[in-house]
This record gives structure tokens, sequence and C-alpha cells, in this order.
């Protein structure tokens, strides 16, 4: 928490048009240099008091700056597509590219204000919430966005005198009125505000608190302080990376979940048969209940190559009405996806509730080809883990369903396939040289494998190990699963 | 209209199992080569009558086709999201990228036949409703996207047989319960569905009609007709591309409308600073107001370059609560832009209703920039006119206000604005070898401007020409307009 940028409180307007082409200066040099470099993206959270002219501050900053790469995002009553999906989605789909700025205005700590001092949510909640605002805004930090949070404040009887104001105002439409509530609220709300402060402030993401009485100290006070932050940032770019952390993963004792996989179990095809019919029919029951448009499902998809995942897949989507799932194969990176943090690209692929994503590879390939490979640096892949299991707990806590299947084969049925492959003329696009390279690399994917596994399986999402020695077998394993986490709940 | 497939319309198990591997791998294989060739995007209409099996028929093409490249987006009643904004919206956002195939379930027609058979819509409307599909599809057919329609068709008596079976199950989800009114309304939809088949089947985006009493019949003939469709297509890609074609622009014989801007225009700094300020708080009002919650602006920016397009946007968002606007510079589209119909980038950044998107650059860049330059063939620039007013039809007709500015200076004043941020420091960054070689072909940039202006200078949405050798002169006309165009409807 900060509070001051050098800055007098109190600033009459000949000091202020003085100080301004100072400051104009500063602040745009520093965005201009951002956009060019597209090293980082800027995320400034605007929160606080109604009343303290945080639209108007806004609208300098559009002055100040270069308004053709800056964005202000408001966000009021969630609309019905950002209710169908967990409460992040809105945030996420907004977020800036590198090199662009947005200002989040009715940020996330906006549902936790309201809710606390409607008394619908206690002190013990509000920890929570603030806990995992941490671990959200710890993440944008770490992939590359500078977040600077302001918290404009002001005396109590000086936002009567504002609002009461405004309240007189004829005609207008409704972002324009405060908040009356607020009024009455003055004193939880200047209480949480500061709880928020402290449990929330930390130097990846700190606060601003910015005294508001005066418009125009408020103003410098928040360019400069923007300034400073972007061209710190700037100077920290500059500096030679350093050199890759080493990261020691701690594994259990009892070996590599991989290497516990039983390859052995087969299934005749007239018993796959009749239990695919009966498992088909289920799912397409249970899919078409409307309990299930109350909830949702996420299906994640990883293997071995060759382990059979998209015939696993066809066979789930077989009995499923087409309108109600997608599917998405996860290659490389779109340039809109490579200049977000890396779990953005899953936020705007989120189905809605009462719908099934399917992901055929997904996030895990942070910690499997993007750790073996080296696209991704071990402090990134490394830390990967954790921020996938908040991911996942977002999605659960939404009411989704998740389930992530390991499809596991040995190495001599890989080879024998993708031999098969090359032989059949339509599956010779299946099999390309990346395959041949990655099999060379079978060990370390299997090390990344294990590690993913014995991480990332909570509670809340599990991973299942499928033998895909046999691919019926597999099938039925896949869509017995799916079965039996929908019979809980339709 | 097409109603064969080269399939017998009745077909036994033993003949289509027969059948099958052969078709699987006719689309598949076509599908294949769509995918690594990345020329062209698929999008496949599902419409027709309640009951014939279209969510089935869909399924087997997920089975059959690689499903990691096919998409189904469903439409059902439009979220608040899409009714904020014109109604093709919904339509073009999910649009396909190059490569991708994507099934379009309850599409633009179906408003037309629920309203028609509702009785919303007479005869007239839907004649005018159905030429303005045409005038979509084609744009999309010439933009690269692959068209296929299909309507699927049941005799009366089958399908009330149908839908009384659906009508049985229990606790089933909506989408799951067929539209009952459907029954009632046979002959009123039948006769629709044939006069929509007889006025949108056009060569670039057929119709093909498939009676569905027999689902292998019907899933074999929807099958072959996109295999052939697609490998006819990437026939034609593989063929050598045509010269470009020579594109004669008729000009009005009154000469070009950009030499009839009289640049003598000048504003004193007094008048200047008491007129900006007049009209800034008229527009803060004018935006501020209730009635224009139930509007939305949209305001483009074209202009030589250095004529003080950022300039006049700055002064205009001044006024404007940063919560209800978007500032948009238009640079080098994306690569997940480029990927789709190059409207498609303006389309995601419509504003919703009581919003203000302002567009530094827009999709006048089609006939300018790329004219000029040759990055779009003449084929398709000089196409671009009647897209472009069709697309601002699209906008002014859902109520929004569209403004279009062209700001003007002369050759000699460019030059020495040229000059000035060359010398100024915080203003180098405004003047890169660009605008010097653009600057060399002022003639051309004149000529495309010129030709522009004559041809998108609609009723629903004018041109302002705005002479901007004295800026104070353009940031008045410029806040001018746009309150007079305001204050017609808040």
């Amino acid at each position: 928490m900060v509070e001051s940028a050098d800055l007098p409180q109190k600033m009459d307007g000949k000091s202020f048009r003085k100080l301004e082409p100072e400051l104009r200066q500063e602040l745009l040099s520093a965005q201009l240099e951002m956009i060019e470099k597209k090293a980082f993206s800027t995320l400034i959270v605007v929160d606080g008091m109604d009343g303290a002219g945080k639209g108007e501050s806004v609208a300098r900053l559009y002055e100040w700056m270069d308004a053709r790469h800056l964005v202000c995002n408001a966000y009021g009553e969630p609309t019905d597509e950002a209710k169908a999906r967990p409460r992040l989605w809105q945030f996420w789909r907004d977020l800036p590219a590198k090199g662009e700025t947005a200002i989040v205005f009715g940020s996330w700590y906006q549902r936790i204000l309201r809710e606390h001092v409607a008394g619908n949510m206690d002190d013990k909640a509000v920890g929570q919430e603030l806990a995992r605002v941490r671990q959200f805004e710890e993440m944008l930090a770490l992939e590359g966005v500078l977040v600077l949070k302001f918290w404009y404040t002001l005396p109590k009887d000086e936002q009567k005198r504002r609002l009461e104001k405004i309240g007189k105002k004829k005609n207008v439409a409704r972002h324009v009125l405060a908040d009356w509530a607020a009024l009455k609220n003055y004193d939880k709300a200047a209480r949480l505000g500061e709880r928020i402060i402290e449990e929330t402030g930390a130097a990846d993401a700190p606060w601003f608190v910015i005294p508001s009485q005066d418009a125009q100290y408020r103003d410098a006070a928040v360019a400069r302080t923007i300034a400073k932050a972007m061209r710190a940032r700037l100077e920290a770019c500059k500096a030679k990376a350093p050199a890759p952390a080493r990261v020691v993963i701690k594994r259990s004792e009892a070996g590599s979940p991989v290497d516990t996989i039983d390859l052995t179990a087969r299934l005749d095809e007239e018993t796959y048969a009749k239990k695919l019919k009966k498992l088909q029919q289920k799912l397409s029951d249970m899919s078409d209940h409307k309990d299930f448009a109350k909830t949702g499902m996420i299906l994640v998809f990883q293997g071995n190559d060759a382990a059979g995942k998209g015939g696993a897949i066809r066979r789930v989507i077989r009995p499923l009405d087409p309108r109600i799932y997608k599917v998405y194969p996860i290659g490389a990176p779109t340039d809109e996806e490579l200049a977000r943090p890396y779990l953005w690209r899953f936020w705007r692929r989120l189905p809605r509730k009462g719908q099934i994503a399917i992901f055929d590879r997904s996030w895990y390939e942070r910690v499997l080809v993007e750790r073996v490979e080296g696209y991704a640096r071990p402090e990134a892949w490394s830390r990967a883990y954790g921020e996938i299991n908040e991911f996942e707990h977002e999605l659960t806590d939404f009411g989704f369903i998740v389930c992530k299947f390991w499809l596991a084969i040995s190495a001599e049925e890989q080879l024998r396939r993708f031999q098969a492959r090359q032989e059949t003329i339509y599956k010779q696009h299946k099999i390309t040289d990346d395959d041949w390279r990655n099999r060379l690399k079978w060990d370390k994917y299997a090390v990344a494998a294990g590690d993913m596994i014995e991480r990332t399986n909570t509670d809340h999402a599990s991973w299942t190990l499928v033998s895909s020695e046999d691919k019926r077998h597999a099938r039925i394993e896949v869509l017995k699963t799916i079965c039996k986490e929908l019979k809980r709940r339709v």
C-alpha cells in the first residue's frame, strides 16, 4: 500500500498547470515504449468509494495517454453470458494483449464489497475470496501483466455532499446515478476497503490509495504512479534475463503414477459392443436430462501419442446432442493467444452451463510438451501446477464437472501404431515427424506426465488413468467414468 | 437447389454399410486437405423441418469427419449480449477460420421462419429479409467461405408421428423438446421453406433439399454433398489464379468530392475555447441521457495522414463517461482476423446499445490503403463498397447512429506537420517511413478517397467532409456533427 506519489495532496490550479506537461510526457513516453516493445500489458484496477470521481480520473488518463492503446472495460451487473460461466470469465475475456493497457472499472472486488455490505458474506468468507483473488492477481503478474490497483477514498461528509449533488440530476442513464446505499454503508465499506488493501496488497499487484478530495491531486497522483510503474517495468525488461531457475520437483516415493498403470486389460469385441451401447444410451439420457442444464462438463484428454484420444472422443460425442458440446483440439497458440497469459485461450473456450467442452490436449501441455521441449522456462511450468489447480477449482466451484483422462500405452504398442498409421492411406495424416521425434524423448515425457498427475490430482478434479493398450477397454473406461461422474449430479 | 446426391432415396442397412467406408473416406480426405491448405473455411447451414433428425445428422458428421476441426454452433433464443447488437452479430462472432468447418444450427433463417409463421412478418417483409440474407451469404462466399445449406424435409404425417414420440419423453432439457407449434403450422412453414430455397438458392450458397424419412439416405446424401463441394473447391484453388480484373469505377462528372472541400476555414483560439466547452457539455449531457441507452453510436475517422484524427478523437471522448465508449485503432490484422472475412474484425468490436465505438481508421482501409498498396485484389476492394454499405445498413437498422468523418488537409500542410513531428521529441513516434512513402502516392490516395466518399455516402450513413487545415475548426466541426446527430435521437 502506497499513499504518496511525491506530490502535495492539495494542488492549486497554477501548480497543476505547471506540472501537467511534465506528467503527460512522463506517462506518454512510458506507454509508447511499452506499445513498441510489446513485452508486457498493463491492467489498471479502479476501485474505491462512490463519488470519488473514478470516471473523471479515467477520462483524464484517456486524455494524457495514447487513447488508441487504452481501453476501459466497465463491469456492472453480469450479462447472462457471464452468469453462465465462472465469475472470472468476463475479466479474462477482456485481458489486454502485450503492449496494451486496460482499465478495469467495477473489478473482481466489487462483488465481494456488494455481498459483504449486503450481509451475504461473512468475514471468513471474505477472507477466502480475497485469498483466491490474490492467487489470480499473482498469476497475472507472473505471466507478465503489470497490475496496478487504485483505491480512491473520500471523507464521509464529502461523499455525502457529492452523492446528493449527483442524485439531483434529471433523466440520466443508470450508470450516472451513484449507489445510494453507499452512503448508508460508508463505515462498513470503508472497513472492508482497508481489509482488501491489507490482504491483497502484494508487491506484484500493489494497491495505491488515492485521497480524492482534490481532483487535481487525484489525477496527478494516478498518472505519476502509472508512469513510474511502467518505467520501472521497462527497465526490468531491459536487464538481462536471469538464468533459468533449477526446479526440483518433489516426488512421492511410490514411484511415478504412470508406471502403476496395468496395461494388460483387454475387452473382446462382443462385450465391448454391448457395453458401448449401454453406456452411450446412459450418457445420452443423462445429458438430455433437465438437471444437466444446471451443471456442465469439461473433459480433458491427454496421453501418449497414438494412445487413442481421438477415437475415445468420437465414442463420447456419438450419443450427444450436437447442440450441447464442442471439441477443441489444442495445437500451437494464435498470436492473440500468445500475447496473453497462457490460460486465456482456455477461458475463452469455456462452456456455458448445460454444455460440454471436450479438450483434445489442454492446459496440461504447459507441463508436458512445453516443459520437455523447453518452450516454457522452468520457473513458468513449475508454477503452472498450482495455477492449473486453482483454475480447475474455479470451474468445479461454479458447478462444472471436470474429468481428466490420461490414456496410456506402452512404447512397443506406440511403435506398432505409428507403423500401422504409415501404412494406411487415410491415417497417414495422423503421423508426422514430430511424433517420431517425441518418441525419442519417451522417458522425459513419462517423467513429466508422472509429475503432472501427482501434482494436479486434486479432490475437485482428479485424474483417471486409462490403460489404452486395448482401445476397446480404454473407450469403455472413459465412458464409464463420465457416466459415473454425471450420475452424481443428474 | 439440388435434390439428389446420386443415391437411392431409400437405403437398406446392407447397402448403407457397404457404402459407408467409401463415403467416409471421400469426406475425410477432402476435409483433411482443406485443413492442411487453409485456403477456405466451410459453413454448413442445417435447417428445415422439426423432427427431421437434424441433430442426428450432425452427430454423424462428427463421427465421419475430423471432429477436432468441426464445430456445431447452435443458436436458440438470442442471449442478452446478442440482443444488444445487430442480429447478425452472433453468427459473425462464430465464423470459422480458414481450414475449419462450422455447422450453423438455428441459422439466420430461423428468425424469419418464426416471425412469419407467428404472423409478424408479411410476404413483402419476408422478401426484403431474404434479399439481405442473400447479400450476406454472397459476401461470405466471395470472401472465401464455402457456404452449403441443407433443408431437411419430412412428409406431414411422418413429422406428426415423430414429434409425438419426442413429446412423450420425460424430464428432458428444453432443446430436446421439438416445437409443438411446428405441427400446426406445417403448411405455412413448408410454403415459406420453398420460397426460401427459391429466393436464396444462388450458386455461391446453394440449398440442398434432403428428404429425411430414411435416416441412412439422409446422412449419406449430406456427407456426399459436402465431400463433393469441398473437393470441387479444392480443385478450384489449385487452378491458376486468374489475372486481376480490371475495375472501372464510374465517377460523377462533378469531380472528386475530396477536391470540393474548402480548406480556408479558420477559428481563433478564443471562439474555439468557447465553442468547445459548450459542445462538450452538450455531448456529455446527451450521452448521459437515459434515451441514449436505447441507441448507440459508431464514429469512423478517416483522413489524410497527419490530418488530426487523434486530436479530434481526444476532444470527443473528453466529456464522455469512460464506461460507455471504446476507441479502436485499426492497424494490421491479427492472424485470427486474417483467417476470416475482412469485416469480422469490425463485427467483433461492435458496441452494445448505449455504448460508443470510435474507430481510428476502419473498414474503409479496404478501399484506401489496401486498394492503393495492392493488398486487396481489384475484384475484392471494388465489391467492398457495396458490402460496406450493407454492413452500415445493418448498424443503422438496428438503431445505431453512424457518423463518418473525412479529415482533409492540403499536401503542403501535411508536409509542415510531418516536419514538425520530426522536430518534437514526444511526437516523433507519430511519423514513420510509411508516412513518407504514402505521401509520394498522394494522388492515388486522393482518387481512392474520392471514389470511397462517392460510393459510400448513403442516406443511412453519410460522410462529413471536414476541412482540417485548421485543427480548431476541424474539432468543432466534428463535435457539432456528433451533437446534431445525437439531438435527433436523444
